[in-house]
This record gives C-alpha cells, structure tokens and sequence, in this order.
C-alpha cells in the first residue's frame, strides 16, 4: 500500500455493520468574515478571500471563504462527530473499528462558495461496500461526504475510500 | 459549469504559451510542531497531530501534520509562487491570462505524512492541454501538483483542470 496516511472518515463501525446508502449528518458552523480572513492570510493570500472592497469587485461579488477552508471545516465537523460516536460506542461497551490507510480521496469539488454568515453541515453516505478476494480481515468502503449550506445547497463534496475492519476475520 | 470556485493554480500564462511537460517549482516552507498541533486544534484534533507522546504510540510514530494542514501549506506556496510570477509579467508589461473554474480535482493522496522539522516544497506539472471543440476562447488545461519533502520523498499529489484563456480567441 503506498498511501500511509489515512483520510478523514467516520469509521466507527465495521464493515459488516455498514450498508450502501447509510448516511451520517454531522452538527453545524457557522462561518463568518473574520475566520475567512484569518484562514487566507495563512494559507490562501487571495484578494476575494482577504477583503471585502476587493472581493465585491472581484467574479464572487463578495468576500468567499478558501476552498480549502470549506474542507478544513467540514473536517473538523466529520472528526467532532466520530468522537461524539465513538464516545457513544465505548459508553455502551461495544467495540469500535479501526480504519487503514486510503487510497486516496476522488472528485473533490466546491460547486457554491461559502460566504461570511453561511452556516455548514457536513454529510457522509457509503456509497459502496467492498469485500475483498485476498484479505478476509477488511473491506472498502466508498463514501460520499458532501458539505451544505444553511438552504441546503452543495458547497464541497469529495468521494473517499476507506480500508475498514471487519468484525471478525474471515477466510 | 456546475463549478463556480476556481480551484487554485498557477495560471499566469496563456494557453498558447503553455507545453506538456512545463514545470514549475515553488519556494519551500518548514513545518514545525507549533504549526502541526494549532491547524490540528482549529481543524483536524486528532491524537498524532496534537499531541508528542500519544502520537509517538500512534501507527504514525510520532507527530505528524494533518493531510488538510500539508494541502493548506502547498496551496499556500502556489498563490506566493503566482504572485511572483504573475509581478514579473505585469513589469515586464506583459499580459497575464485569467483561470476560469474547475471542474474539480482528482486523486487527491497523501503517500507519506509530513513530520515536525520537514521542509516541503510545491511543484506543477502541466500533463494535459485540451482545446475545446465549443469554445473558442479558452482551453483546458490538466496539471499534477505535487508536494516533496527535503528527501524528494511525495508527501502531496492532485491533479487539476483548470480552464485558461487563449492569447487569440479563435473560431
């Protein structure tokens, strides 16, 4: 496996716990000017992410969050909730699965800006389930993790692919 | 275009003036703890990337940056390397094309992590230039952005497409 790193995902449950087309919906941020600022300045020095005057001239119309902001703060969204279901899980003693390493993440688009005052909601659905020939002790799972914004359209999706546990090794 | 949100790239020359297999590399940036565990609190908190110790017992070994903080340090390297770029064209008096957006990126791999003390540096090669059949005015251009450590080892790779003006509208 090249890929050491794993990605963001919300696995919690096992494999064989899982099925195509469960969703998880995380809890809500609400974005405002001065975190597009601070985020900017730091990684993404643009005038549209910067300032106000010049991103009312620019083709946004106004001051738009960095793309890379918007996945930062559907990460955080994604990781607080897997912690509130991991909690969970290990409050009522059941075990928790672990995650392997990704192959890499598909697709990753920001099909709206996020603007000052948005607020966001991260969503993650499996989209696919796949057992695997050669390895009885995890499967695949490909999800779709999408962020909305307060009137619910699409600001970021990206298709992940996730080694997950199963709960007891098979072959 | 279902994309509005120019993904980032370095898109300071025209279409016409681009060659498959033109590269560019950007400055370098070092990565310590400090800057590891504040994107960590603020986006991705995580044991390895907050915390020494518990990420010395993590599969990681030690302290590593979230996937999202290396994606944030090389975006942060392309918009710097652009401006330069993009200010020595406009002294030289000459033009500077515009980007329009994208349709999004693909295979987006993390295939090492990056650790308190590396140094990494952005590079872009463009891979692909499609002229449109419909459109006249721009062209797309297919690019892999790649981040290394001072080893050379890949810790970041994505490939982009990117619309970019032509110097002539044709057709």
């Amino acid at each position: 496996m090249a890929v050491m790193q794993s990605a963001p995902d919300q696995g919690v449950l096992y494999l064989d716990d899982l099925h195509v087309g469960q969703a998880f919906t995380s809890a809500i941020h609400v974005v405002d000017g001065d975190q597009i600022k601070a985020f900017a300045r730091q990684f993404d020095p643009q005038p549209f992410h910067l300032d106000e005057a010049a991103a009312a001239r620019s083709h946004f119309g106004g001051l738009v969050a960095s793309g890379w902001h918007t996945a930062a703060i559907c990460l955080r969204l994604l990781v607080e909730d897997r912690h509130r279901r991991q909690a969970e899980l290990r409050r009522r003693g059941e075990a928790v699965a672990r995650t392997g390493p990704s192959p890499g993440l598909r697709n990753l688009q920001w099909p709206r800006p996020v603007r000052a005052g948005d607020t966001i909601a991260y969503a993650h659905e499996v989209v696919e389930l796949r057992l695997l020939a050669d390895r009885g002790d995890v499967g695949l799972r490909v999800a779709r993790n999408t962020g909305t914004n307060q009137k619910g359209e699409l600001v970021y999706s990206v298709l992940t692919s996730t080694f997950i546990e199963r709960r007891e090794k098979q072959g």
